[in-house]
């Protein structure tokens, strides 16, 4: 069992959002992404289906889609569905990857 | 994509611990547990890894360990760990499990 702080994890930098790998396996990856008002994930894809939950912050998402999210949004994409957001205020997230099963 | 607004999970019920499946593929599966204060959820296990996020409130972690968690907790099993909480206070949590791969 691993238990992680999230608030420890609410890190910001000033040049781009940060990243934060929290976990790591065969079957699951959790990342933590801390945005500052304006900052930007450009839209990008990845190959496993993402949860992703917005913890804090307001936000517009990105993709074949636009909608705005905020706190207790959960956006659930298929595998390599193009996605970003960008943050109107200072914006966390955690997203939960499964890879595809092989 | 999908879009889940979790404030509009939080659901308590009187009896026992509310459970909803908000998510399910074949790599991903999204469920959201809301337990009033001293409500709990027994020690069990399930074939899959499993990250738990403590979205509201309090409470103990049972099984191998024991540990208190709160919200921003972020709590991470392998398959098959045994694995329970009890609510100090109105506790909200969303579990994401990542079945192993066949």
């Amino acid at each position: 069992m691993k238990q992680i702080n999230l608030a420890a994890a609410a890190k910001f930098t000033q040049d781009k959002p940060h990243r934060q790998l929290l976990y790591e396996s065969r079957n699951l990856q959790v990342v933590s992404f801390n945005l500052e008002a304006g900052q930007e994930l450009p839209v990008h894809c990845i190959d496993g289906e993402v949860a992703i939950l917005i913890l804090q912050g307001e936000g517009e998402f990105l993709g074949a889609q636009e909608t705005p999210v905020k706190e207790g949004s959960l956006i659930i994409l298929p595998a390599c569905a193009p996605h970003g957001v960008k943050a109107q205020t200072r914006l966390r997230l955690v997203a939960f990857v499964a890879p595809p099963a092989e």
